[in-house]
């Protein structure tokens, strides 16, 4: 089914996601939203990039968008360019929906949907300023969590 | 900086991330790649979606570009739509980079960048058989692990 090599050993292990990334139009109105509204910690702040704690490992990467496309090389070696437009999608875990409801209404940000899933866990979900369908999800959506 | 409402409170807690997601052509394709190379489970298999472990709690997801855009409503509620194009970046936490890059020679992925970082740790890079640029990191790379 897949292109490339069989391989026949178990791949090395992966302990999970680090880095998800978004693509906005203004880095600081789109960091100052995951700060004010998610409570999210700056990491690192540059003229392309704003790196946000979202806990644990885990990492949101918020890109000026049209200033990654090219290959960026420095001393320790090279980093591929990319780039993405369009309202994209990614999920944080948390446990307290009745909470999160509350600071949602309180900081302004209206809910564009809310899934009671047939597993279980409940996922909220709202725009954030580039129209990111961004989801707060509680545990029991999916058989690893 | 950011428009809405001031929140006083701190806000409540993010347990880190949930689901990442890559919009592809071939929804086999794609989730035979992350299969085969990555070992990487799959959790969910439908028309517009596969869902994949990625370790911990991580999920992901990738979604049938151009099937995602309009809103889905279900018994459980309403999951808004979205989209995305390009060339998409996620990361994925690892351990031991050696294997990883046995593990991607022995797969035919070449590598399209490599990074060790000033504050500790190294990644690699890869494309997925959609262009995205897919990374492996060790830990150090950023504060929060």
């Amino acid at each position: 089914m897949s292109d490339g090599p069989e391989v026949k050993a178990a791949a090395p292990h992966i302990d999970g996601l680090l880095e998800t990334s978004l693509y906005v139009a203004d880095l600081d109105r789109a960091a100052a939203f995951y700060e004010r509204v998610l409570g999210l910690g700056v990491m690192l702040r540059s003229p392309r990039l704003v790196a946000l704690d979202a806990g644990r490992q885990g990492v949101l990467l918020l890109f000026l968008a049209g200033a990654t496309s090219a290959d960026v090389v420095e001393a320790g070696g090279t980093i591929p360019g990319h780039e993405g437009t369009g309202r994209l999608h990614m999920a944080f875990a948390v446990q307290d929906l009745d909470a999160w409801r509350a600071r949602l209404a309180e900081a302004g940000v209206a809910l564009t949907g809310e899934m009671a899933w047939p597993r279980g866990g409940t996922s909220l979900y709202f725009s954030d300023p580039d129209g990111h369908v961004i989801e707060l999800a509680t545990p029991g959506l999916w058989p690893n969590r």
